[in-house]
């Protein structure tokens, strides 16, 4: 979802969360959603050849991605890890759901990356290149396993998960986010409608729905801010009943 | 074809050519293939917090990431155009192409850029998201429409053009290439195997088919190196013959 993830991110290690980033090669990084497209054409300079500079109107942005993501690096707050296909995120996802199941209540997924709901399963997956030049191509896509069941049931039964649901249709998004809380049982789902996914989510869980937006009077205010906080409470509130 | 295109483009800008680059969002930028994948996280320090620093293992590509890139597009030998669909893609090498219709025999296409073969027309585009949990999902892909005829015979008929073509089977390689090369009446065919396209690649002509390899000696030394010097004299040659 663009840079949910990295907004996310920076908002959980404020909050004191360890975070391990699972990123799509070339997405938005955390601290890095103020640069440029362009950063090492925008924002540079070298005035001797020999020393560096960071031009005025991109300082805060530089030193955001440079010394707020080393020092939560630094202080094992963030690790960061890519995938390209959804193999390699599955996989992944096991590996990190298994080595922390032992946490328990207190660690929590949060669900954020739009992998695709359809793929070629491995097998079935040809040598070589397709032939092209001989008329259109057919082919059948499997539905991508429901890791959602197996993580909720299998690797981390205890941990806290949050889904997401993004709709471009909004008549049907509330429903379907409903339905999926229901079918996985996961903690909370975050309802999405891509036109308006940016100003605005439904946290949709099993005794309410709550809208949260960025703050009107803030202009550097993201929804995110408001999502998190809402999220890491929620969390709190289920660690504490987890121990009583 | 990873950072074909990024390396391709430094030896023309250093040939004197000026270079529209024409890239997919998220590839190797030019003069940015010797950065580290992370550069925020790995190649800079703000040691009193506000004054830069570049780490002195990452200085090099640093400099030539900001200072050659920098001097490339003040030289107005370097324009940067990104895409992430085939429909820009299309579309912008279009408009690049009647564009430059007049500079004749003077302009070169030189076409790195793995597109898709196949692809799902915009009149077939579904308005809302594919429903997913109702088994698997049949679909027909389209042939791209192969422009790279229509550029040769209306866009640009009068320019160099070179294009490329990589397979998994070595055995079948020149052969396709080749074939290539007449149906769509290109000055060469660039052949490269998947698997051994960094060190070796095979320029595939009417008259020659000649192997280009990166120099043994030089451990710096890249295919593009050779292969740019190999094109940019065909071209010289055919610049020429077309003024006699």
């Amino acid at each position: 979802m663009r840079n949910r993830g990295a907004a996310s991110t920076e908002n959980f290690v404020k909050a004191g969360y360890a975070v391990i980033f699972l990123y799509r090669r070339g997405t938005c990084q955390p601290y890095c959603r103020s640069l440029p497209d362009d950063p090492f054409l925008e924002c540079f300079e070298f005035p001797d050849k020999t020393n560096i500079q960071v031009n005025a109107s991109h300082l805060e942005a530089v030193k955001m991605a440079v010394m707020d993501q080393q020092e939560a690096v630094a202080e094992a707050r963030l690790i960061k890890l890519p995938f390209s296909t959804i193999y390699e995120y599955l996989q992944m996802l096991r590996l990190i759901a298994t080595a922390l199941k032992d946490v328990g209540p207190c660690s929590m997924f949060y669900l954020a990356a739009a992998v695709s709901d359809f793929y070629v399963p491995w097998k079935s997956m040809t040598e070589h290149k397709i032939e092209s030049g001989s008329g259109p191509l057919d082919i059948r896509l499997a539905q991508v396993p429901k890791m959602l069941s197996i993580l909720r049931t299998n690797w981390a039964p205890e941990a806290f998960c949050i889904s997401f649901k993004l709709e471009t249709d909004s008549k049907i998004l509330i429903e379907k986010a409903t339905k999926a809380l229901r079918k996985y049982k996961v903690h909370a789902v975050v309802a999405n409608e891509l036109s308006t996914r940016k100003e605005e989510v439904v946290v949709v869980s099993s005794n309410s729905n709550v809208v949260v937006r960025c703050d009107r009077e803030k202009p550097e205010s993201i929804v995110e801010d408001n999502l998190i906080r809402l999220i890491v409470d929620r969390h709190s509130a289920y660690i504490k009943e987890s121990h009583t």
